[in-house]
This record gives structure tokens, sequence and C-alpha cells, in this order.
């Protein structure tokens, strides 16, 4: 894999991937863009204990555009898009329209909070696009397994030279895939978030395994794929390097769980043979995911990484992935229960949406 | 306000409260209707630290019937509901697709799961449905004030009663208005949803209310209402007995908080004064949301109660209500960042969405 890093035209950073080690990037982005100013800020909730990113200059973010409009496909005389090249494999790039970046204005002083309650900070994050394919008509689960090996390189790469970068205590490398779970660019894309702060998910992660840790000795996620390797009963896929679960607490219609069977913090410690292993049976879950209702499945993937800075030793990388997909023609909302009390209530067992995970595409 | 508490065909208790306190409620409901199996479990994520509802009975739970079959209409002689009355004021019932029931079956021994690291529990709480008019065409929005007053009451007549009941430990009232966030039923309704648990909101709220009362000897709730009363820049709306405010860390792109002045755990400790002024200050912002974007705005509102058996000095009353609408024809979706992390974007400033609502309908 040879990686070019480059500029766009309004000073963000597009990095080209290629699988070809003599690609040769010297194209130009020659568009006339506007210079970035992001307001974006974090506030610290105080009854919930929880950062929330209020970014409001995205209201006017590029909505559902007709394909030959897209902004993620290859620039050609008609469009002129943020690759400004006539092909490539993996690209990755500054979103233009990010809630978090690192150089976010300082905030506004004007804007009246109690400071002993409520403290405030510049949303110095960082956004990024990771765009899969120069084909815009593919899904993330179409692509031979050889892109999805590199996507994940990909996925890796960002993840050590994010957490270096000042500021940044979690990357989060994700995919939201289907209009069903409001994505606005069709082009097949993802993701990485990384956060100022520790997410408040993964906090609560933390919290149980650091109990867990002190009252057994022993790592609870580790405990937790330990046992559904042996009861079998919520396993979706296995090989030798990687467990595919429908956790026991299952919130989703679709929810399913991709552990490694090592403990490590971040993708950056994954092995040769791990990569290999995981872009295999990644993609023959997706597929798994796209003949169950014979039409392309919505989701969320995201991969849940340690902090960069602390409970590195605690954390373990794995993958979750969700759909709100609950049957061919229904989704499952958040209603009350879920969005007022985070209660979830789910319509189908965690072992009945494994045994029609197991059984979809055979 | 006459209370008429019934049995429907299959058991389930149904309540009249009537408005005229002579009013007699003689009929039966005459349905042949099959006895109820819930086989609903509580399931304890480990991982998370959080209960998750696992109600495999629901999937074919009624959605969306024409207006001529509505089951929370009067009963007439083409329609048997399941409300056996050709009028109606207010009618409480158990829900005939409950997620959490009393009578919940024993969970199913065969399933196989670690009970080290998994507690289930049969979900034996309840669900009722809290039907605001017989007019299956209005909305909360539109009734009579003397209506949501009636509502008021009989809410907090629902929290009194569901927390005496065994194993209760917090009771929800709440109402989820609009086809955008799913509800099944358009007539206009709410629920109650009284949970074996207390939630994983609720509990975070607690945490941090625990916390600063230690550090301060003040109750968390008080402080940041009295905040947001002095600063004034995130009010909605006042009067002598309640505040609106749009809290400083708002999620999402309408998140109102309405706030009594007097502190207190739960409903049933509302003055008579409390709760007229209640009625009158949420009529008028929900006819505010309906005019925001020129249509019936879908929302979600849920009142935070005290757990039935702890932390009841600490918590304070209020309701929550929140919007997906982001725009006229845009919502808001919980995408990678908020399902995946629990980290909220929210696109509009808390100050920009305060000044919105207080303009909206002037």
């Amino acid at each position: 894999m040879k990686k070019t890093p480059t500029k766009m035209a309004d000073g963000r950073e597009l990095i080209y991937y290629d699988e070809d080690e003599s690609a040769i990037r010297e194209t130009s982005d020659l568009r006339d863009l506007p210079d970035l100013q992001v307001t974006s800020e974090v506030r610290h909730d105080p009854i919930l204990d929880e950062w929330v990113v209020v970014a409001s200059h995205r209201q006017t973010r590029t909505f559902l555009p007709p394909t030959n409009q897209c902004p993620l496909c290859a620039t050609n005389a008609d469009n002129a898009t943020e690759i400004p090249a006539d092909d490539y494999d993996v690209v990755v790039f500054e979103n233009r329209f990010p809630s978090l970046a690192l150089n976010a204005l300082d905030v506004d002083p004007k804007v009246p909070v109690d400071s002993d309650l409520v403290e405030r900070r510049p949303a110095r994050g960082r956004c990024e696009v990771v765009v899969f394919t120069s084909n815009h008509d593919r899904s993330f689960s179409q692509l031979p397994v050889e892109r999805v090996r590199t996507v994940l390189d990909v996925w890796a790469d960002r993840t050590a030279e994010l957490s270096a970068m000042p500021g940044i205590e979690q990357v989060f490398p994700f995919e939201n895939c289907g209009v069903e779970i409001g994505v606005t660019l069709s082009h097949p894309h993802g993701q990485i978030y990384s956060y100022p702060f520790v997410t408040p998910k993964t906090n609560r992660m933390l919290r149980s395994a650091r109990r867990h840790m002190e009252e057994t000795g022993r790592n609870l996620f580790a405990d937790v794929l330990a046992a559904e390797r042996r009861l079998k009963a919520r396993v979706v896929a296995e090989n030798d390097n990687w467990t595919a679960f429908v956790p026991s607490a299952a919130r989703w219609p679709i929810d399913l769980h991709i552990y490694p069977h090592r403990r490590m913090a971040d993708m950056t410690q994954l092995t040769e043979a791990e990569r290999d292993d995981f872009a295999e049976m990644y993609l023959g879950i997706l597929q798994k995911l796209d003949s169950l209702y014979g039409k392309p499945l919505p989701y969320i993937a995201g991969w849940h990484q340690a902090p960069v800075n602390r409970d590195r030793d605690l954390a373990y990388l794995h993958l979750e992935l969700l759909s709100v997909q609950r049957s061919a023609d229904k989704l499952k909302y958040l209603a009350g229960s879920e969005s007022g009390m985070a209660v979830w209530i789910n319509d189908a067992t965690p072992e009945r949406i494994a045994e029609m995970l197991r059984e979809a595409g055979t």
C-alpha cells in the first residue's frame, strides 16, 4: 500500500492510499473553495455527565446530491469533486463540514453559560471521510476482499496518525450505510471521528471492565467472548482469529459484535493474519446481511478502540454492527423508552437474531 | 374526576377517568380475546451495565391500522375496540402487546447464558396506554386546557397506583407523537412504562446529583434550573410555578426541559396551582412546536420521576421533550457517533433553538 498525503484547495488534508505501490499522485485540487471557519464547540452536560458537540455550521451540508454531482467520485470534466484525480483506490480527507476540527475557533465568550456547572471548549478533534472505492454504485459488501483488507490497513494507519495529534483522546472509525439511518451521500464511504474526550459509551464500558478486573482479576471483554464461544448459541461466524456473536443483551434488531481472539487496545496492533481473517469474515457477514431481506441492509458499524491515553490495558478492540431494520418493511425507532430512559426494547431474542444471521445467505 | 376501574375480556385492567363526576361505566368488553402469554424478560448487559428488555412476542403488534379499525376509538357497531364504551374522556388500560407485564412468564431456562456474567429475570413491570381523548383526529396540542389538566391528574394517579405495585422501581409516563418517530397508532395517546429496575438514564442523572450534593451541599437540578432562570438566554416559557428551557448541552434539534420551581420526587406531589399552571404552559409550548414548520411536529415527551424506592430526596421531577425534526423537511438520525459512542452532535446551538421556540407562533 502506497500512501500519498496532499492538500486540498482550502488547506484540508487529503491522503491517497493506493494498492499499486507505483501509483503517482500529482494532480491538484483546482477549485476555488472558501476558507473553513469551524465554530464547533463541546459542552459538558452537568446532569448526564457527558460531552455534547454543538456544530452549528453544519446545517448547510450537502444532502443527497444527484449522482453526477457526487463529491466523493473521481473528478471529471463536469464535476470537480473533493478528490482531484481521475481514479483512486482508497482516499481519506478531512470533512468539509466537520463536527470536530483541530483548528476550531475559540468559543464565543458572549454565550451565557454558568461556568461552575457547564464546561465549554472548542471542538478540537478531527472528522475524516474514508472513501472505500471510486465506484459510486458499489457498497462495502460488494468490495473485493483485497480492498476490504486495504481499508482495514487504512483504518489502522489513521488510528496511529490521529492518536498522535494534539488533544485527541479517542479514535472512532465507523460506517453509516443506508438512507434509513440518515446517510446523506450514497457513494460508499465511512468516517473517522477523533474526539477530544473519551466517549460516554467507552467510559461506561471501561467502568464495568475496571470493576470486573478488581473483582475477578480477569478482563471483562475476554470473559464475555469466552462465554459466547463456549455457549455457541449466539455465535454467527468464527475463524482462527475472530468471533462474531450477537450479545446476550442485544439492543437492536440486528446487533453483532466482532472480537479478535487476542486482546489488544486498537487496530494498530493487528497482525497480518488477523487482518486477512477479518477481511474475509466481515465481507461474508455483510453479504449475509444484504441477503436477509433481499435488499441492502442499512447498518452502522463502528470500531471500539481504547482511549489514546488511558485504560489501554483494560479496553478490548472490537467492532459493533447494528441495524434498525426489524423486518423487510419495518424499522426500529428509538421512542420514549430508549430516548427518554435509555432502556432498549428488543422485539427479537438475541438467540433468534443469531440463528437468522447464521442461516442468512446459505 | 371520577375513576372507574374495569376489566377487559382477557383480564387486562381498563380504567375510565371521567371529567363528569356522574359518569356511569357499565358496558363490558364482549370480544373473544385470547389469553395473554407474556414471555418478556430483562437481561443485564455486563459491559454497559444496563438492563435491556427482550420482548419477542411483540413483533406482531398492530401497525398503523386504518381509521375505521383504530383500537383506541370508542366502540361502535363496526369496530369493537379496546374501549367498550360509546364515548369517553381519558382511558388507561394495560397494553395488549406489553414489553413489561406483572404476570410475565418465568424465563426459559433452556436459553444459554453465562449466569456469572448475565443476569436474567422475567420482565415483571407494566405497560399502560393512556388515551387522551375519544376524538381520533385530535392531537395533544389541540386538547382543551381542561383536558390537559385531567391528563396530568391521571398521570399523577397512575404514578401513585403503579408505584405501589410489587417490584416496580420507576414509573415513566411519556408520549410518542408522529410517524417520524415510529408511532404505530395515530389516535392521540401516551404510554406509561413501569420498570422493575431504575433506568440507566436516571441512574446517570442521580450519580451526578449525588456527587454535586457531596461537593456543594446543593441539589444539582435546582442549581441548573436557577442558572437558566438567571441567564434567561435559553428560557422558552416561564410562569409562577414552571420554567421551560433548552438545556445548555442540548442534544436534539428541539430539546426542551420543563421544571417545576419547587423540587419534588414525582407527580403525586404537585399542588393544584402547579397542575393548572403546567397545563396552560404545556399547551402553549405544543402549539408553538406545531407552528414551527406549519405541520404537527413529531416529538417524544417524558416525565422524569424519582425511583420508587430510593434517591427520592435527590431526584427532581421534570418533563423532557425532544424532536428529531431538524428543519421543515429533514430529520436528525442517530448515526455512528450517537449510536456507537453516545456522543450527540447538534447542528443547532441551544441558544438558537431557544430563540426559535420563543419566536414560534407569535
